[in-house]
């Protein structure tokens, strides 16, 4: 990511209950959050127990905020708490300082 | 976790290049972690394309130094710049607001 900070990070750590249609669902929200203003990426794991982190960064926490809003991300968020998530947590905070390595090739 | 932000979050997403006692370190440095000074909490996960990230979160900006410094955990970030990782990336982001959701049982 080529933003300097400082910019904004929120991470969200879940637990599946059910992935049926997941997949889908969360790219969706992939492609509107990446439209989003403000958006910088994200970033994203899950294993195969099912407990996952996304990260997403954002320029402002009005940026985040004005997301959080946004009409087919909230009834996503309504179908994410109904239907696919056992529990899951979230942390919005202010990125300080960032560093990167990349291996040599070899 | 039960701290009340403000506290810190060193998010490191990863992706490795061999795995070979991976896991061993990591659980390793993970009980060292979990020692230190200052420690709150970690999450991880890792899908199954080598990808992973894990967050930990800290009291204090001096903790995460206290801990970087850490002289066995210096000789770890060695052995996984030489071994473990392909290209690794590092927030450390000051954490403003955290919030959970738990599923009722059904």
């Amino acid at each position: 990511m080529d933003a300097k900070p400082p910019y904004y990070a929120v991470i969200f750590s879940s637990r599946l209950a059910d992935d049926t249609g997941y997949h889908e669902a969360a790219d969706a929200m992939l492609a509107l959050g990446s439209a989003q203003p403000g958006f910088l990426g994200f970033e994203s794991a899950r294993g195969q127990d099912g407990h996952g982190i996304t990260v997403s960064y954002w320029a402002s926490l009005e940026a985040i905020a004005a997301w959080r809003a946004q009409a087919e991300h909230r009834a996503a968020q309504r179908e994410g708490r109904a239907r696919f998530y056992e529990r899951f947590q979230v942390h919005i905070a202010r990125v300080e300082r960032a560093y990167s390595f990349e291996a040599s090739p070899t």
